[in-house]
């Protein structure tokens, strides 16, 4: 009943991104990530902390589902080899920015910290991949509509994001994303260009 | 000229092995890597672990370039596809191991851990792939060596070893290591076999 009361999600919404901004904040700094570190740089009480996000596996998690959510827009350029190149372009600006690093890294460090709750873990670590496995899906989809052949979702994961992030997580240059994308995109091409039909079309038998 | 300084090699080795076998326990515990605990856990004196090994990024390089070297055999099946598949499910079974992935996910966290040593961060990630990336060369320089087109070293880093390690890193199921190889393998048959060429071997015109 009190004006605060009254706007739940307005206040929410605040104490979420302060407390977002405070976990980025913290390993991007290179500090130790702890509920009450993060309650006192995001100037909310711990307990609300610890009432809403449990713990650190449960803070990383939905700061990472949320930084790495499908927020920014699918590219759209007409052609699946062009979606992809835009696409990859922008994953591998988001894999150098500090803090998206460092989410990243924190995430896959989670791992051996926290060994008495694997499903957090795992919510952690997936949380920085399910917006981006929904953005190549949308990718996907849009490329079969338009009666383009579509790798798997699986193919795009393996052979272009994985490339961008594990060079991300080891400190190695950046790939070049036209040739990731070469590799998903022309093998497709081949194999639509059946060699009898190739042939077929190129000198007619009669 | 004691007994014990008669065999330094001998003493040395020791330590060295036991201090290894410190780091990845604590590790594949999920307890805090110290100096004071990796020597403590190993027997020694932390004194002599940090004349050593300076630091906690010093001991996770140097493990790690141990544990992920080239003391295990290059796969030899007298075919580039045979040995990418033996070796990819090698890689798959290592990342799949408690130890090395903790080993793994211990140097992709260092990063932010360490901003005041970059050059250590670097060597304590690059230490998990200087072996790996080695053994891929030996791969591709014997098939070179047989006749066989091969593909480059970061090829089968951005296709092979990333999908693999982060898929582990992530807690992802591991990739059939078959589809992996055939996308790297069947390229290069592609590119080989030029459609004029095989046009004219398969229906000559006169």
């Amino acid at each position: 009943m009190t004006p605060t009361m009254a706007r739940p999600g307005g206040r929410s919404a605040k104490v979420t991104a302060a407390v977002h901004r405070a976990v980025v904040d913290l390993l991007a700094a290179g500090e130790p990530l702890t509920v009450p570190q993060v309650a006192a740089r995001a100037g909310v009480n711990a307990t609300s902390v610890y009432r809403r996000w449990g713990d650190v596996a449960g803070l990383l998690a939905d700061t990472a589902l949320v930084r790495f959510g499908t927020s920014s827009a699918v590219p759209d350029t007409g052609s699946l080899r062009g979606d992809l190149l835009a696409w990859g372009a922008a994953l591998v600006e988001e894999a150098g920015r500090p803090e998206e690093l460092a989410l990243l890294r924190a995430a896959v460090a989670a791992g051996p910290a926290d060994p008495g709750a694997p499903e957090r873990v795992e919510s952690a670590c997936s949380a920085c991949l399910v917006g981006r496995s929904s953005q190549a899906e949308t990718i996907l989809a849009t490329a079969q509509a338009r009666g383009e052949q579509a790798p798997s979702p699986t193919r795009v994961l393996d052979h272009l994001v994985a490339p961008i992030y594990l060079r991300a997580l080891f400190g190695l240059p950046a790939p070049a994303v036209e040739v990731l994308v070469d590799l998903l995109v022309d093998r497709l091409v081949d194999r639509l260009v059946d060699p009898a039909t190739a042939r077929a079309t190129s000198s007619p038998r009669r």
